[in-house]
C-alpha cells in the first residue's frame, strides 16, 4: 500500500490509536481501499475525529435529502473552489447513489445543465449561495427554498453541508490531497435508470 | 435571558443534553453570557458536539502560535467573509488575548496595517491563502512560512483554523447568528502593552 | 506630539500659512488631539484647503440627512475600500452621534446586519452602489430612494458623500496615513439609546 | 444652448453666484463652449467653488508632470471606471495637450499599447493602483517610481490625481454626466508630433 | 509599406497564395490600406481562410441586423475584452455605417449612454452576455430580445458574432497586433444624422 | 436517431448540403455517433463550413504539440469557460489520445494537479492566460513558453486553440449545446499507460 501524497507527515496504520484504526479497517473492508482522505488527515487524532463526527452528522444521518443528493451538494461546492480530491472522490459516490455515471461530470462543470430536477437545481442554488457569499443568505432564499418543498430541516442540511466541505476543501488544499486512483473508475459504463429526470436549465 | 436571533429553532436550555448543557453552563460562568453560537449550534446536537470538538482542538491545544495569534486568524479571514458574528465575538477575544484595544479593529478592516509582527503578518498572508483559494496553495508557500519561523505542524494549524472558520462563517451566514451585545465592549479602553511591535506596511 | 506616519514630508505646525494652523488648532480644541488627516494633507495647502471646503459643504451643512447617517456611509463605503483610517476615525463620529458603541464596528463588517431603519439600509445600498459602480446608477436606483422618503437634494448628499470619500479613502492609500490612537477608544461602554431600531436583514 | 443632462436641477446661468458666472463665462470664452461639468455642478455652489479649486490645484500647477502626462492619468483611471463624461472630455484634452489623434482612444482601450514612454506606462500603472486598491499601494510601488525619475512630490501629483478623479467619475454617474458634442471632434485629424515615442509593450 | 508589428513571423506579400494576395489587393483597393490583422494572420494561410470565410458568412450576409449593428456588437464587446485592434478598427466601420462620429467611442467606453435605440441597447445586452458568461444564457435572455422584435436568426447572429470576436480579439492579443493609423482618423467630424435616435439610460 | 437539444432549428440530415452530409457520415462512421456539434452548427451551412476549416487547421495538422496535448489546451479552457459540451467531449478525447482514465477530470478540475509534464503545465498556464485575459499577453510570457522548448509556432498553436475554442465554448452556451452520452463513458476503465509522468504541484 502506497503512502499518499501530503505535505505533512503520515502516520503508519498500526501507529494510529485503536478507534481511528478501527474506523480506517472499516473503511477499506467496505470500499476495498483506503481513501486518501483518512491517511492524511490520521495526521491530527483529535481533528480526525472531530471531522468525521461531523461527516458522519450531516452525511451519513436520516434526512429529507438522499444520501445522492448529499452528494450533489458536495460535488458542486468543491467544483467551485477547484478542489480535485473532493470532486473526484464524492463524483463516484453520486454517481453510486444515483446510479448514474454522467452525472458527477455534469455537476463538477454546469450543474444547471445536469440530469437533475427543479427541486434539486434549486437546493445546489442555495448550497452555491451559503458556499460562496453566506453573509448574502436572506431570508428570501429560504423562502424559494420551501417552494421547492424543503423544511426547515431540509434547509439546515443543504447549508451545513456546503459549510462543512467549503472546510473540507479548504483541508485538501492545505495538505495537496489526492484522490486515489480508485475513485475515477467506479460506476462509468452502466446505463442510468429509465427514470432520471429531462434535464431542463433554469435561470 | 433574551433567545438569540436565527432561522431555527433553538431549543430551552433545560432540554438540551446533558454534555451540551454542561459545556454552556461552563461558558456561561467564564463569560458571564452565554455567546449565540452555543444556543444556535445546540439545535442539532450531534453537530453541536462535532464543531466544538474541533474548535477545542485547534484553538485550545498547545501550539507553535500563541493562543491570540490563533484568533488573529480568525478576525481576518472572518472579516474576508463579512461574518459578523465571528468578527465581533473573536475581536474580543483577540483583544482579551493581546491586551491591545486597537487590534481587533485593525485586523478587520485592513490587517497589514495592524500592530503585528512581521511573522505575524506572513501567518495572515497564509491564513487568506487558505481561506480565499485554498486549491492556489503550493510548497513555496509554506516555504515563505519557513522563513519566517513557522514549523510543519504550526502552518497546519494555521491552515486549519482558516478551514474550520470559514465552515463557521458560513453557518453564521446560513443562520443569520448575531453576536451578543456583551462582545462590543470588552476591554476596549485599556491601555496596550507598552512592548507591542512597531508596525510595518508589507508588500 | 508626535509625527504621524506618511510617505510624504510633514511641514511643522508653526511653519503652516495662517489660515491652515488656525483650522488645525481649532479641531485640536475641540478634540483634545490633531486627526491625522489634517497633518498629512496639510503638506499641500492649496489641496488641503479644497478638500476641508469640500468636506464641510457635504458634511456640515444642513440637509435631510442627519450627521450621524453622514457618518454612516462614510463608514461603509470605507470599510469597502479597506480605508483604515477612515473606517476607526469616522467609525468613532458614528458613535458619538448615534450614541451607539455597536454601530461602527457592524457598520464596517455587515451593515445589512447593523442596528438601522430600513431607510438607512436603502440610504446605505445606494452609497455602495455610487462608490462601487458609479456609472451602473440608473433613475431605478433613485426612485428607490424616493420610496424610502429620500428627496433630490438627500439623493445628491449621499453620493456626493460616496464620491468625497472615494478620493479620501485613495488618498489616505497614498500617503499610508494612520488612524490616531484616540479615535479607537471613543464611545465604547456607554448603552446606546433605547430607542435605537430593530435591525432587519435586507435582500 | 440647451440645458446639459443630469437627474438634479440646474440653475440658470444668470441665477449663479457672481464668481461662479465669471468662472464658467471664462471656460466659455476660451473654448467656445460651456463643458457640462460646469453646467451641472453649479446647482451645489459650495461644492462648485471645492470641486474646482481641488481641481486647479491638481491639474494647473506647476509639476514635475507635464500637463499632457496629467490628463493621460485621468483618461486611463476614467476608463477602469466606464465614466463616459471623463473619457471623452478629458481624451479631447489629452490630444490637444499631446498633440497626438490617436493617443485618448488607445488611452482609454489598452494604455499598455498607447503611444507613451516607458515612464509615462509606469506612472500609469501607478495610477490605476492608486484609482483601484489605494489601500494596496505600498513603499515598493512608490520606490518602482522612483527608478522612473519620478520625485516624491510628482508621486503624489499622480496619486492625488487619481483620487480627485476617482471623486469626479463618481459625481458623474450619479448625475448622469453626457459629455458635450464637441469634445469628441476636437484634434481628431492633424499628424502626431514626429517625435513621439515609439510604444513598447511593457509587462 | 510598413511590416505590422506581430510576435510572429510576416510573409511577404508577393510570397502569399494567390487567393489570400487577392483578398489582400482588394481590401487594399477599397480602403486604401491593409488592415494589419490581414498582414498578421497571412502567418497561416489555411487559418486565414477559415477566418475571414467565417467572418464574411457573419458580418456580409444579409440579416435583421444592419451592417452598422454588427459592428457595435463587435465594438462592445471587444473593449470589454481590452482589445485595441478591433476597438479601433471596428470603431472607424461603426462610424462609417453609422454616420455618427461620437458612436464609437460611446460604445467603447459605456455603451448604456450610446446614441442607440432601447431595441439596439437590447441587442448589447445580449452579446456582452454571450461575451463573457455564454454558459449562463438562458431561454429567458431569448425572450428578452424577442420582446424587441428579434428573430431566432437575428439572436443566432447577434450570439455568434460576439462568439467569432471573442476568438478575434485572443488572436489579436496574442500576436500583439495593431490598428494602422489610417483607423483612428475616419469619420471624425462629420455632423451626425439629424435623426439618430434619442440616448436613453437603460437598466 | 433523436434530434439533439438546441435553442435553433435542426436540418434534417438528408436535406443537408452535400459536402455538409459527407463530413457528418464520415464522423459517424468513424465514432459510432455523431456528435451534437455537427447537428447544432449545420443550421448555418457556411458557418459551418468555417468552424470545421478552423477547426482542422488547427487540430488535425502537423503541430510542435500532440493531439493529446491540443485536447488538453481544449478541456482546461473549456472547464474555465464552464462549457459542459467541450469539457465532456474534448474530455473524452484526451483519454482516448493518452491512454489515461483520469486525465480529464483532473484538467477540469484542476489542472495544476493533473498527470502531465511541467512543460504542458506551461502550456496549459499559457493558454488559460489567452483565454481569460488575451490583452494581457506580454513578449515575457512568450519566453517562459520557450524556456520549455515550445517554438515561436508551437505558441501560436496553443494560443490560437485557445482563441478557437474560446468562440466554441460561446457558440454552445448560446445553443445551448449538450453533449452525446456516448461521450461519458469512452475510456473510462483501462489502465494508463505505465510511463505516464508524476504529476507535480507548480506554483
Amino acid at each position: 500500500m502506497s503512502t499518499p501524497r501530503t505535505r505533512f507527515p503520515i502516520p503508519a496504520l498500526d501507529e494510529l490509536p485503536e478507534d481511528i484504526r478501527q474506523r480506517i479497517d472499516t473503511v477499506n473492508e467496505k470500499s476495498g481501499f483506503i481513501p486518501n482522505v483518512f491517511r492524511v488527515l490520521a495526521h491530527r487524532p483529535d481533528e480526525f475525529r472531530a471531522f468525521f463526527a461531523y461527516h458522519d452528522a450531516l452525511m451519513e444521518k436520516p434526512s429529507g435529502l438522499s444520501k445522492g443528493e448529499r452528494e450533489m451538494i458536495v460535488v458542486v461546492t468543491s467544483a467551485m473552489n477547484s478542489c480535485l480530491y473532493c470532486v473526484i472522490a464524492h463524483g463516484a459516490i453520486v454517481r453510486i447513489r444515483e446510479k448514474n455515471p454522467r452525472l458527477a461530470d455534469q455537476l463538477a462543470t454546469d450543474y444547471t445543465r445536469a440530469d437533475i430536477t427543479e427541486r434539486q437545481m434549486a437546493m445546489l442554488d442555495f448550497a452555491c449561495l451559503v458556499s460562496d457569499q453566506a453573509a448574502e443568505v436572506s431570508d428570501d432564499d429560504l423562502d424559494a427554498m420551501r417552494e421547492h418543498g424543503f423544511s426547515t430541516e431540509d434547509i439546515w442540511d443543504v447549508g451545513a453541508i456546503a459549510a462543512f466541505f467549503a472546510m473540507s476543501n479548504r483541508m485538501a488544499g492545505l495538505t495537496d490531497m489526492m484522490p486515489n486512483d480508485e475513485f475515477y473508475q467506479l460506476v462509468r459504463t452502466q446505463a442510468p435508470a429509465p427514470d432520471k429526470p429531462k434535464p431542463r436549465l433554469v435561470k
